[in-house]
């Protein structure tokens, strides 16, 4: 690799490749996704989790307003980090595209056919000019005929298929945790507390029932459903979980 | 994070990320916001409250032509903090959203709807080239069924959701006021008594009638009023605000 | 502040923000503005007053075609300050603006409702690339049902209202001149004098008379009209600020 | 005022204000307009007189192929200085805009009106990017119900009213030429003689008849009329200022 | 050739030559090609085999979800290497372009028809402004009237025709595995085994069968498909190139 | 004038002045001309002659493939020097308006205006961006009602008429032969032989048949006819001019 | 000539002149086209000869699919050197203004007339901004009218016409080659020699059949054809051109 000043030459630009065959600019837009706080996904045979950290930068701010989950559609909920308003456009794009699906189709969306839909809007943000790459990575999951599908989309219009999956702030020890806990036989309630153990796995002062959101879309119902707050603090305080005072942070 | 120089490397340009993540050019927006007057927001029970700094910039000039509190629709106000010219394009945006909204579905735009719709916008400014960001917050509140809903957008075109919030100069101050002394169960009257000293607490001559602006939407009319001079006199004779001179300031 | 390097490297493009969030080409025009000769206005119940130092460039030059005041509609006059080249397309935007009002809606065009179309377009220069801001600032004078009504438009695109006011070089003086004398009781023939103390106080040779413009929309009239050279004449014979010679002066 | 190195920072673009509020991409077309050999305009009661010095770069160029004086409809005439091909290009929007107005509204277009719509033209060259402004100025002249007008266009698009004027080189010494010889009740036939002294004033060999172009719009013929070789001459020679050989000189 | 300052000053804009006739973003474009684990073809008189080394970022990341080797039409198989989201963009245009055919000619596109319209369409973004190269190569085999055929697009929209190539990461040391192993009489079984041998030479720990892709169009059945996973282990286990423990290695 | 280090700062921007009103990209095109070889017009009462040095580049080329002489119409030839692309585009040009003014108006087009067609269409080039100024100067030689006519067009897009002139390289030397040996009452066959004279002047070998073009259209006939090898080696001989052997140079 | 920080400065945009009146841009083109292998072209009354060198980079490669010679029309073939996807792209456009001619007209296209819709369409892309010149030349040869023609395009857009000419790599040599043994009277058997032996004389190992490609327009058939690699080593035999081994060598 080369030295910084050397670097700085070629990352100015968004469409250019650096000598070494980088794109620096969507290596920057990774590193927004990693400034926002943590959404994980888990993917069980009975269904999708999605679980993101939404810690409040105010108490006076209503908790509901960090939106982190989206539902897309009837049978597909969205996790984001990262960029909040560039997370919006493509939740806005995601939930279209499900719509004209079902106008021309008249059958739901398939996952994978969504999420490529998704990273191909993306892609075109990496390689025509005026205009930057999206700040976001988003979590994919729902069901498709039966079938449980999570899947990531990053800031360079990849998409990958996951069996549990972190992204945004500390992915890194969200992703051991993950590695480490996940079995292929995961009920959906054990995949919830999954999700919610590897959050609350990088905090030391545990989690309030509204500094996480959590979304499901089981195989049986192909409906996603959020999580109520008192459901919410059931799985925290089953798992000793629960933050024992209202000590929110402030995310940037 | 980095020096000064490396920092310099990475902010002109709208459309790009630094190393780090970050867009500069919407952080150097959110300073435009702290460069104009504060504007304060109390979501109670009874209804919501914006309260607006608007001291002048001489005594020659007409106090309502520093118009910081607007009426969006019928149901809807919005106070403004930084760049004014600015913020006049946003609420010419709203009005004309909620106008459609009315036109299409014949019935008022929700506050939550007209945000989105206003932070989408702003988002477009902050991704597509050949355009500045916008150097301004808002305030968005208004009464939906009956629930009084208060909104905050700032320059990236993320939408936030407050029980009570200051936008503009001194927002850490008076923030700090608002928390302390927020109470799920103000009463309007006692909403608007806050929003003034929130306001008042950073000034140490007291406040003039003529250099706030407040506007409510009542839970109950559900119609966007201002107050009077006079209200607005009584209101800070009342709690002890009131101006002994006429010692105005410049705001650049 | 930072120093002036550090300046510099924010003020040469028009849609980006400084890091202590200003707009750098904004505030040049606003130098532009203040190189060229001052405009004054002045409100009094019996209507409204417009006054330009038109100080010549060579005494063959025709004074007439220093062009400062404008009629924009039979209710209202403009006077600039800055760039002429650019003023004039503000007030043929203005103009036009006036007539499609009386073509829509039958009747003449509000002087807030005009001042802020003027502002808009404004505004669209200072955040949409391709274009410099305009380096001018304009007095909008006019009589609406009876009341007479005074605005300001600047570079930023940012609409003031007035008792009276000052654009140009010297503005600062003026102002103060104006701050000093304002009674809101003036007589319309009062404003005019003031508006010419004004612009003689910062002046020590005096003023010729066809080196000042005067145009007034009277309450009672609501018409736009310029005052003869003869009159102008005499208003400053009648106050002793009439030149004793020729002695012209040259504007950049 | 700044340094040079200042400068520099602020003149390469033409749609941007440099700190204290000059456009340099004009200052510097003014500059090209200094480059070109002096056109000069004299209004006399009886008509308007436009005068260009001509000076051809070989004795084998046509002296009528250097067009300096130019007719913009029957009763206006145009001279130029500076850059030859962009004052082609403003000459025939001139003649485009005089035509429409005959088939618009049946009569002649008027000498301020036609001014200003040049003007204008001219201006969108200092706003707007893609192109840089005209380098040239021009006199237009004629008459208008009777009276004789004279009006500069300069490359910001500002219009001046002249009684008597000088463009292109050696505009200070002409423009005091003029005003120390300008009489309000000169003939049409002193008004050239004015024209072609002053001129002269600035050649020590004399005038060449086929060095100077001469056309009139005189009052009572309202006609746009160039003046022969032989009338020419016998001016020149009626004043002394036939240059004794042909010896001609090279414009850059 | 030229030192690295040198290099430097040709190599960040799209759309010009180096002093040396290069275009150096092109060059780039190939880096990151190598950046992308590789894909291997080889065709044979029996048909045409693809295989990609796709070794996970993560145990928990679906295997499948890395698609290296995808179906264009029904007799055509697309293997890439480098960016994956611009791999996908190629890879739908060459659908479409395979659509169309159908559509328009009511028979199967060429291999080389459809190879020629990628590349063509790759050489647009080498030559005009406002996009990058793109950052992918791709191997195009198929069966076309019986005849098996593969074809190499690179980044510059150079077409090739090969016997066997390998892309991407370690195409030195592939590429000379291929010379010295391929026959012109080889079997498709024999095909399929050299490709996994060339990609197991590089790698000392063996090749799980979830860590390539295998697809072959064969000559009698003029259809592409790609091997079951069960498949890819007898072809490995056969060949003693199985993996002995599932030490996966990341990709960037 | 400015030193080296001054002048880089202006000249690479097509649209922009430089501090002392010059336009440096029209400049430069005019050094293109300079480095193509020479072209020669001259006008006599008899017809109007132009020539052209096509030296070729090697012995293998045709030499009529080297085109410095092309036919624009009936009675319009044109002889180029610069960059030979270039010319090709106005010579099209020419010939699309030429047809354009014979299909609108049924009548040939006259000289001067197909010249200021021309001359037009070259200024835009210099003035608007995102284009560079036409390397080429070009002679416009024709008879029209009878007349002889002469012209030059230049890069900034600036007409002139000569009795006889000189483009590319050797200007200098070329236009002083003319000058001194012009004679207003040349016969056409004595104007051919200046021109081929004016182009031995600077050549030491003398000049090959096929390494010189000529062109005439004759006041009687009103046509473009171009010599014949035979015709013009009679010229060269009766006039001392032939080269005595193949010795041929090469054009960069 | 200047040093080599002068031509940096006016070599790395493609619209603008250098000082001495030079495009670098297209210069480097011209590198571009030298770093590819050589083409050559011989016209002999009994035809044209298109010859190529196409030494592969792989003894896997297919030799087919390195494709130098083309054919444009039943009577015109065209050969190339330099940029290989830039040759497709003007290949393509010159077969479809073959075949808008046979539609038109109902004729084949003329070998000067094709030639030069190509070279114009060359030049664009050295005037206009937005795309980089073509680095790549042709040679189009074809027979009209019974007569065989031979013509160049360069990268600025200029057309020559050739006996014979190389172009690519070692083109000085080739070219002397071609000097020192063309004839006028070559049968088209002796110009494929000519061409084969001007290819060799470059290379120290011989050539092998599958190393070159051979086309020809015989004046007789007006057909292009292309030779078998019989028919190559026939002529490679009989004029002791022919490789002993296999021994090919890498194009970059």
């Amino acid at each position: 690799m080369q030295g910084q000043a050397q670097q700085q030459a070629y990352d100015r630009g968004i469409t250019i490749f650096s000598p070494d065959g980088r794109l620096y600019q969507v290596e920057y837009a990774r590193e927004a996704v990693k400034r926002g706080t943590a959404s994980i996904g888990v993917r069980t045979p009975e269904g999708v989790v999605l679980a993101a950290d939404k810690r409040s930068r105010s108490p006076l701010m209503e908790p509901t307003s960090v939106e982190k989950i989206h539902k897309a559609d009837d049978h597909i909920g969205i996790a984001s980090a990262g960029h909040v308003a560039d997370a919006r456009q493509l939740i806005d794009f995601a939930r279209r595209q499900s719509q004209v699906n079902r106008l021309r189709y008249g059958e739901p969306i398939g996952i994978e056919t969504l999420t490529k839909e998704v990273t191909d809007h993306i892609q075109q943000y990496t390689q025509v000019g005026g205009a930057r790459p999206f700040g976001v990575a988003l979590l994919i999951g729902g069901v498709e005929n039966g079938t449980p599908r999570l899947y990531e989309t990053d800031p360079s219009g990849t998409p990958y298929e996951w069996k549990a999956v972190s992204i945004g702030a500390d992915r890194g020890d969200h992703q051991e945790h993950l590695e480490e806990n996940f079995r292929d036989d995961l009920t959906l309630d054990e995949g919830i507390e999954l999700a919610l153990e590897a959050i609350a796995s990088t905090s030391d002062e545990g989690t309030a029932p509204d500094g996480v959101d959590v979304g499901t879309v089981s195989a049986e119902s192909e409906r996603f459903v959020e999580l109520s707050n008192d459901e919410i603090e059931s799985y925290l305080e089953a798992n000793d979980l629960l933050a024992t005072e209202d000590d929110e942070q402030t995310e940037e």
